[in-house]
């Protein structure tokens, strides 16, 4: 299934695309995406339906986060070995785990703010995971068995915030409008492998960055292991896997950022696309 | 006013404190304690409740956290001059910013648990702060009205996870039961000035931490406005404002960590007391 909301922002109603791809109202049989309805029984439950006899949502729609109340955005850094490189970085000999303020989280098609004394707001795409069942200390084999489905993030970022401003990355991660998220939760099953998925990012039309999960470091299953031995993952939380090379930090011969007036377009096979405007801060 | 929140973990009831410090049931007035019930409408409506009215809560009570639905739990590092000397770190020339896993969150009085592989688990007495209303880029004139009050934290910490094991602290700050909050959220109009409240920690009876809010490098006003710059904050979340001298790091001559048996006591002036018995993971 690819599950997704639509609406205004903060009042977005559940619904699903069929399998023409249209959009139908799922509100009748859930009052929302959070993780108790992306837990297996409640995945069980909208799989059942009809989708025939879903009302068509009609119209243009503004897609908000595919998942609703989720309490712990986790990130993984330097994920990919060559986008370790452009960043001057060593390959981790195990994961790199910092924070995204889960009030960054935003619909996949919003504008993203770039602060007011922003000189550095820079782009990742990279593949969400979504957690649908509690995970603490599950072994690897176990680890995917927890997993609702996958989506599309762009893990947007102030590289000075980031690494200039003291010991942790969390400052450079989590600005309001910084996660944007989906468009659709596309459920484990209908993914398969998630290490086998290409992914793009173009900035005003250009392609930036294009790769593949099958490049990851670490993949999902090891990521959700290893995070389960620091930390309870908790249905409806949501882990971003790091990002291919080609981000602005790693432009030759020199790094560039983006500015308002920008377009960011990106991609990931079977998830989906996201387009964002970055504008200025009021 | 004293709030709290008493009963089994996951079913707590709103209650407070009366003048004669005897818990009252506030669940006919209020459904929980979340975000929406501290802001300043809903303080005004507690506050104006006769307390005489109110049942008493009867029996001994198990605390749990006095705030519900958190969403971020976010954490000052090295704000007391004294503990970044004990840590081997320069005094840090603007706030160090990390995060604590919401799932993480505790009761003040409920066992905490020391890893299975840990060697370094360590505590940390710390003034925790709670947002009463969103604030984003508030000045630091501004600041302190977004406050809805102050809590004992225990910043429970495992130091080898935190500095020795990648690029960030966040592995080692949000192993479950590492949160220990409460046992109440005593209101900022009762609390007064947060800048000078003592705060105090004892493991197995011994005294090791013994300071001051007044020692902080950062006030609780330049915290929230700081922070407030890089994220959005929301009504429930909590900060946690940093630890005074005396931590398990800092022991001469050499650093001592937790065991299981060990109990931790703690407190801080106007804002109660907790007590921990650290246990080993099963």
């Amino acid at each position: 299934m690819k599950l997704c909301r639509t609406g205004e922002a903060g009042q977005e109603s559940p619904a699903l695309v069929d399998a023409d791809g249209r959009l139908r109202d799922l509100s009748a049989h859930v009052a929302d995406l959070d993780g108790t309805a992306i837990g297996p029984d409640g995945l069980a439950r909208l799989a059942a339906i009809d989708t025939a006899t879903l009302p068509l949502v009609e119209g243009p729609v503004r897609y908000g986060p595919p998942v609703a109340g989720t309490r712990q955005f986790v990130a993984i850094g330097l994920n990919y070995a060559d986008h370790a490189a452009e960043s001057n970085l060593p390959i981790p000999e195990e994961p790199v785990v910092f924070n995204k303020w889960v009030s960054c989280i935003q619909g996949p098609n919003d504008p993203v703010i770039i602060p007011f004394d922003s000189r550095k707001t820079d782009w990742e795409v990279e593949l969400g995971v979504v957690i649908g069942t509690t995970a603490h200390r599950v072994s690897e084999a176990d680890a995917l068995a927890h997993v609702a489905g996958y989506c599309v993030i762009n893990d947007v970022s102030e590289r000075e915030w980031q690494t200039e401003r003291g010991a942790t990355w969390d400052k450079g991660k989590g600005f309001p409008t910084f996660g944007p998220v989906g468009p659709w939760l596309v459920t484990a099953d209908e993914v398969g492998d998630p290490q086998a998925l290409s992914m793009w990012l173009d900035v005003n039309g250009v392609r930036k960055q294009d790769g593949s999960t099958q490049t990851m470091i670490f993949t999902v299953a090891q990521i959700v292991a290893y995070l389960s031995q620091f930390m309870t993952l908790l249905p409806g939380d949501i882990i971003t896997t790091g990002t291919p090379p080609g981000v602005g930090l790693g432009q030759k011969p020199e790094p560039w950022y983006l500015k308002p007036g920008d377009v960011v377009a990106l991609g990931i096979d079977k998830l989906g696309e996201q387009r964002q405007s970055f504008v200025a801060a009021n």
